[in-house]
């Protein structure tokens, strides 16, 4: 098996390899400004990994792996236009640096860009992994579009909201895991189990993103903390505190999440000190755990050496761990 | 072979089964809305008549004949978020109806559904559709960055302007007749000449429409005549007017192009009066007429009995005529 770095480098010189000057220069450059951001690459990641893991040929998957990043940045990339959001990844984002407008269209470009790269799998494999891809590609439209209604809807519930991660997030990154298991050609008993391994860590790694914007340690991501709160996100933790807040915090909280100001920092703090009163952080590692336990006993139904294991425990780990 | 008729009926009664209830209800209503508005279905209309022609098996045209309306349907829904237009086929545009999020988002999905209708093509042409198709994708979106540039350069070519439709809306008419080709499984050479055919006609039946949006008789696709002039777009017959106007025609025209009033009907008077002195009517029509040339030139050389040939001509026809 190859090394982490490895894969990121395979994956580093197929987007490179994307990046080749295309007319109309205004649609093509958004993108190749997109995908040079660079971001974790965790998707076509997890795509290589899965292949390699169930003795593929990590060279098939090359391309559906860069399929898989590219439709990530596309919804990035047209997310930021309906969040509003002036920044990604430390750099102004595609709609700010040029307008809605050039976003819409290379963002419709990039996901053709995406459709195109995962052509390129082997050809008896095209129904299943188009398949897949479609089934996700709607998903995380279904998500988003969740996120969306949550910011008028005035109650959310928590199973509202892990549904929704479960959209926007885990599918993607289980059916990432999925590619990988497909074009290895393993049983279809794996392939369906690594994709739920992925989509319990998935869900994980969602929550930890939403504690990381709260409690992280600053900077790691290019972002400031609390970034969640000061928009009003209806996050896990928000919808956590709601649940076990005395009638007064949830006063305060709603009361608090009812106004934006920029740099509203005594509200950030404010709402801090509530979730640290709730116990909120420990409440979120919680329900971490709970996913990360799922992932483990699906682990375990795997078939797959305890060399091969450990190597998707670690990724687990890394994922779920991902300040330190 | 099926009537005209009977082909919409096949495609009217797929749309339908399309339009089923799904969540969340705020993504999947402004697609339905979409595809219930109607339109001509010129697409999917042309990729079953071609599958047939060539003796295909149209029940395995339908759903890729689908795949593209849905294709086309959402770039229509994400245009008119670009060109803010407020009314498409009589009706509000979905942006106009909901709010540019929805529009972004739905029309995402859309594209999405329609790769899933390309999906259901048969199994061992998988890879010459979708590659067809992502051809088209990218083209469609490089012409609509081509008609966006257009609206803030200065000057404009005709040859830029011819370039540009081409993208936009000729390739995806040839597109559409290579697909219905493809999935009749006639020869490469068949294939790929009907391709071209589909594509001159492309070229003509948009000449067309610039001419009707100029000339046309009123409210037969309850538009108002004059709206390209009065939206200041660079057509075909503005750019025409501008290589044949003297100095102080040009003047003029480019006067009258660079301001923008509600309901300028003076302004669509004058402009009319000066493509009228310039024979701009007639000179479309002689472009129209060498795109029309070209087509039959190239139905020629197609394998197909004199009946069929015959077919294809009273569609480029109707193409052409659509107002009479």
């Amino acid at each position: 098996m190859l090394s982490i770095e490895e894969y990121q480098n395979l994956i580093q010189s197929a987007v490179e390899k994307e990046i080749v000057p295309r007319e109309p220069y205004e649609l093509y450059e958004p993108i190749h400004y997109t995908l040079s951001m660079g971001g974790k690459r965790l998707r076509p990641l997890l795509t290589l990994l899965t292949c390699d893991i169930f003795d593929g040929d990590i060279q098939q998957a090359i391309s559906p792996a860069l399929g898989l990043e590219t439709f990530h940045n596309f919804t990035l990339l047209h997310d930021d236009i309906m969040d509003k959001a002036p920044i990604r990844r430390g750099f102004p984002t595609v709609y700010k640096k040029w307008d809605a407008n050039r976003a819409i269209l290379s963002g419709d470009t990039m996901m053709v860009m995406a459709y195109d790269c995962i052509l390129h799998s082997p050809k008896d494999l095209l129904f299943d992994i188009f398949t897949v891809f479609n089934k996700l590609g709607k998903e995380v439209c279904e998500g988003q579009q969740y996120d969306m209604n949550f910011e008028t809807k005035p109650t959310v519930s928590l199973d509202e909201y892990l549904k929704m991660i479960h959209l926007k997030t885990a599918v993607l990154l289980g059916g990432s895991m999925q590619v990988g298991a497909i074009i290895a050609r393993t049983t279809a008993s794996n392939t369906r189990l690594i994709y739920e391994f992925g989509e319990s860590v998935g869900m994980a790694f969602q929550l930890q993103d939403d504690l990381l914007d709260a409690f992280g340690i600053e900077d790691v991501f290019g972002k400031k903390n609390g970034g969640d709160i000061q928009a009003n996100k209806k996050t896990f933790l928000y919808l956590k505190a709601l649940e076990l807040a005395s009638e007064k915090q949830k006063y305060e909280l709603q009361k608090l999440y009812s106004v934006h100001y920029e740099n509203d920092e005594t509200k950030v703090m404010r709402v801090l000190e509530i979730f640290q009163q709730l116990n909120i952080e420990m409440e979120t590692k919680k329900l971490m755990d709970c996913y990360y336990s799922k992932a483990m006993k699906t682990l375990e139904k795997i078939e797959l050496s305890h060399e091969k294991k450990a190597v998707l425990i670690k990724l687990a780990d890394t994922l779920m761990k991902r300040a330190n």
